[in-house]
């Protein structure tokens, strides 16, 4: 039965490697910039292995043929995998190149390992060369050996790219531009590398259509003191475009072009790169006479700073974001027992509710919709083989987000069907104690995400409940919804130097999973802001801006402080307030019953 | 004015510098151990400058003569330096090396900057070294200048080292060495350099008195398969302890060799160091074909962790110390008003409470006895020019510690003389709540101190309210009052991976300072212990072990939550009842009357 089409794949690869002398070849779940979505065009381990999870990384040998994937996917890679001739191995640490440890034990000496070096990130590359160098085995980074085997591959698509404009980005190109080149003077660079896509269209205000769920047209740039240099498919740019970026002094060529410039860039010179979003072949392109500052790029750390216009904007986002989920959530309630529910029903169904709102472009990630045991899992995302109906018991949880033109959404409410038991409404109440202990925490400038991680954990920690991910992320203006420096995570994960800021926007998002049973999550987005100045220097907080209520029947409500309750109550009413102007009636009076103040039962 | 003793040392360097060709020279205030504490023979700073702080960094050029230090020693530093030649640098982030840059910005291409190789550490050479190097200016790390000039320097002390039981260390030489060793074999290591002299003692279950404040014998090793080098001062050795020493497969060698034979240690092998504490000197004896691994040493990580025989050791230590505190703080509230009581009688009247428990040996640092104004400083110590009368109104902060046999201690306790105010009030309640809450966390085990330091820091911010240091910090079993690798800090601080593990003693010590008013500073040290398994792993909590009353005249019950009460009633009840016994009449009816518990006013 080893016989399916996936393990024909592999034994064409195989031979191919065989005829180039390649004794092992990685191939990684990547594109050319290197972030978290990639185009249809770039999902080779799908085609190869039949797998279809986001993040995974193949190794293949003469005798071996491994996947590498995190806890989220061992089930479905399991089934997935069967008779692909591809076995799965399981990651101990998520997003960690653990492949890299097992070849090192495993090459031998004078061998051969190759990887399309476009598709793996400086950072990685070194990691890689160090454990083959140590092992006495070579480096291949040239090695593309599946556009030779792929027939029918998905061409990239062809949508044109647009422009933000202003009244939505709040600052214009030649602004942004100009601020870019102040903060490379003062880094002393001359170039500045943009790998990463939203880079690019943060700093060009455009958008383009190239994956599901980013408005981002796939593109490079180089910024040097008097021209951008813009990388992307021509056929893409609209004339008027091309012409308003002239005017700015931004230089559209061929999007194949990117390596051969950077390999001509004056000797001497020195160039800001960030070896996490540079692949190994542009890094390697680099001349040796070149300097490379390894940074996080300027426009990563700009954009993460919403400016004014952009935190107006993702205040109405919120309340149209707000609307629709609250359309769905009545609908919800009035349908489960009436009619067939099933989680993807569900997500569609959301998807129809931001499709009325102004503005929206599309989901912003692939919906968490998830029923009872389905919960438990964090990154479930329901598929025709995992789907099921929803019943009249159990709890439904729904991640999910939208784009729209005046920001991204992301959020996670929990709801109950039936009556919950007391330890369900003690778990909730006690993931929801940390969503509410970190949005009301003040803090002085120059604090660190990682420094108050811990006030969204303390109340299951002191009940020994623990959840495996981290609390929060940076989210994009009209961009991508997982967006760095920023992390409310360990300090492991990030950049540790990254301080929070106001106008960041970050998701808070603590929660409990109890394996085969239910999981519990409540997510909203909050602005850091200004906070005052005491003797004591500036101080910080935390602005929610997510509106959409919480379920009070799943609340526990003597495990809430006063504090607690007051945060709860005054977030329904602000919820209330901001929604029902444009609720008709009935759902109006729904969600006023929904959020109602939660009272203590003396 | 400037022709003082200092001035006249200054020009002798500059003359010497001359000869010898050298454009600048950095002297580091260090010992080639690189520890905190260094002997007089060492305190080349105090010599060629006057200032007599802990830390500093002097760079000579024809021109100029700095002293960089830290904000603790900036009006000690001003005044000392006067007319010595030398100004003030005042270091912006405390314990970094920002002399460097400075350098960086004044040295000239083709000049040479000079510096004491065996003072300055690995880690600071790499920085000094690109700094240097993209100036074109060169390093001479072979430029001892003091030596030739400072006539009368001290020797080092020549006390003997003597062995410390298995009654006190809990696990015998050859036993810790074994342990050493498999961890080497796990870590691929052939040889591991040990430099920081605690590391040493720790291994050979030896201590010396080379320091005031802590027990060491000055002296380095190296562990490989079969043997242990030990480089020391042969005559600090009694005949039996090396007798002892040599059935262990220690050989002792002397002290001035280590360079010598590192540079000869085997082509091929593998040899562990930590940068931060071994010289450059050392680093660069390392043979090219001798592979570096860089990391905290295996002692270092071995002996934070406690064996049960010291853990029951320091509570008893714990007892000694808080009844020779108990009787302290006695004699002070009798005595004051009726005698003459200074900072610095006080700190001496302690002393002699510590000596007369069992198997005291010392201070384990200067204490920090502090008036009013004077607490606001969190690093003041009293000296003949500072120290100044204790009156009958105010606070008075005491941070102090022993050395026993049996363990370190570091306890900090603020006392109100007259009737505070409100503000006194709730400033002591707001940082009190803080050493209450963070021994009071439970966390699940793979935890950082970095992740649960905002406990600490949470009342004070919830107010606007801040303090500038770290949180805690290991310590040593009768070895160093400041220990790694755990910290409980910013993750820019200590070792990032260093998790929280049971066996760990470590300080918690939040504290408020209201310059040129008071601070407020209430110190614990606790135990990390185990706290049971969940259906979501294993959790860990810490055990306070300090036994001394917190003035319950400063504390502000209504800021108090009822966890946070319950904690400091039993807290005043467990130190009453492990005191009492050991405390005369008057003395124990005192100290029940301060560990009453504290009741809210209904």
């Amino acid at each position: 039965m080893a016989n399916s089409i996936y393990s024909r794949r592999l034994a064409r690869v195989r031979a191919l490697m065989k005829k180039k002398r390649i004794d092992a070849l990685i191939v990684p779940s990547a594109d050319p910039h290197l972030g978290e979505y990639v185009p249809d065009h770039w999902r080779i381990i799908r085609w190869l292995t039949g797998f279809s999870g986001s993040t995974a990384t193949v190794v293949i040998t003469g005798g071996f043929a491994g996947l590498w994937t995190d806890s989220r996917y061992f089930i479905q890679a399991e089934d997935q995998l069967k008779n692909s001739g591809f076995q799965l191995v399981k990651l101990r640490v998520p997003h960690t190149p653990e492949h890299i440890d097992w070849l090192q034990a495993k090459i031998k000496k004078g061998n051969t390992v190759a990887v399309d070096g476009r598709l793996i990130s400086a950072g990685n590359m070194r990691l890689l060369e160090a454990a083959l160098s140590s092992a006495g085995a070579k480096l291949n980074l040239k090695a593309d050996l599946i556009t030779p085997l792929w027939q029918e591959r998905p061409p990239m698509p062809d949508d044109k790219a647009y422009t933000l404009p202003v009244r939505f980005s709040g600052e214009n190109r030649a602004s942004k531009i100009k601020r870019v080149r102040a903060k490379m003077s003062e880094m002393h660079a001359d170039y500045q590398l943009l790998t990463a896509a939203d880079d690019v269209m943060w700093l060009l205000n455009i958008r383009g259509k190239d994956l599901r769920y980013s408005p981002l047209l796939l593109s490079f740039a180089i910024v040097s003191s008097d021209q951008v240099l813009f990388f992307a498919d021509e056929d893409k740019i609209p004339p008027p475009m091309k012409a308003e970026l002239d005017k700015d002094g931004v230089v559209l060529l061929p999007y194949d072009t990117v390596s051969s410039v950077i390999s001509h860039l004056e000797e001497g010179s020195t160039l800001l790169l960030s070896p996490s979003t540079t692949s190994a072949v542009l890094y390697r392109a680099v001349p040796k006479k070149v300097k490379i500052t390894e940074e996080v790029s300027i426009p990563t750390r700009f954009k993460a700073i919403k400016n004014s216009t952009e935190i107006k904007n993702l205040r109405q986002v919120m309340a149209r974001d707000g609307i629709a989920l609250t359309k769905f959530f009545y609908w919800f309630e009035k349908s489960i027992g009436r009619e067939t529910v099933t989680e993807l029903s569900a997500s569609a169904r959301l998807e129809a509710f931001r499709q009325e709102q102004e503005e929206f472009t599309g989901a912003s990630f692939a919906t968490i919709a998830a029923y009872n045991e389905h919960a438990a899992l964090p990154h479930y995302v329901p598929d025709e083989s995992t789907d099921v109906q929803i019943g009249k018991t159990g709890i439904f949880l729904l991640d999910s987000g939208g784009q729209y033109f005046g920001g991204t959404t992301d959020i996670t409410r929990t709801i109950t069907l039936g009556k919950p038991d007391r330890r369900m409404k003690s778990d909730f109440t006690l993931a929801l104690k940390g969503t509410i202990d970190l949005a009301m925490v003040r803090f002085p400038y120059g604090t660190r995400g990682y420094q108050i991680e811990v006030l969204a954990r303390k109340a299951l920690w002191d009940n020994g409940l623990h959840y495996g991910h981290g609390t929060g992320h940076g989210v994009g203006s009209f961009l991508n919804v997982h967006e760095g420096p920023q992390t409310i995570g360990s300090a492991l994960s990030g950049d540790l130097k990254t301080i929070l800021e106001p106008g960041m926007l970050i998701s808070d998002e603590p929660a409990i999973y109890r394996q085969g049973e239910y999981g519990f999550r409540t997510e909203n987005l909050f602005f850091c802001a200004d906070d005052g100045e005491t003797d004591h220097g500036r101080f910080l907080k935390f602005d929610t801006v997510t509106l959409c209520y919480i379920d009070r029947e799943l609340i526990e409500v003597s495990l809430l402080d006063d504090r607690e309750l007051k945060w709860l109550n005054e977030y329904h009413e602000t919820v209330f307030r901001a929604l029902e102007d444009s609720l008709e009636p009935e759902i109006r009076k729904w969600l006023r019953d929904k959020t109602m103040p939660v009272k203590r039962i003396k």
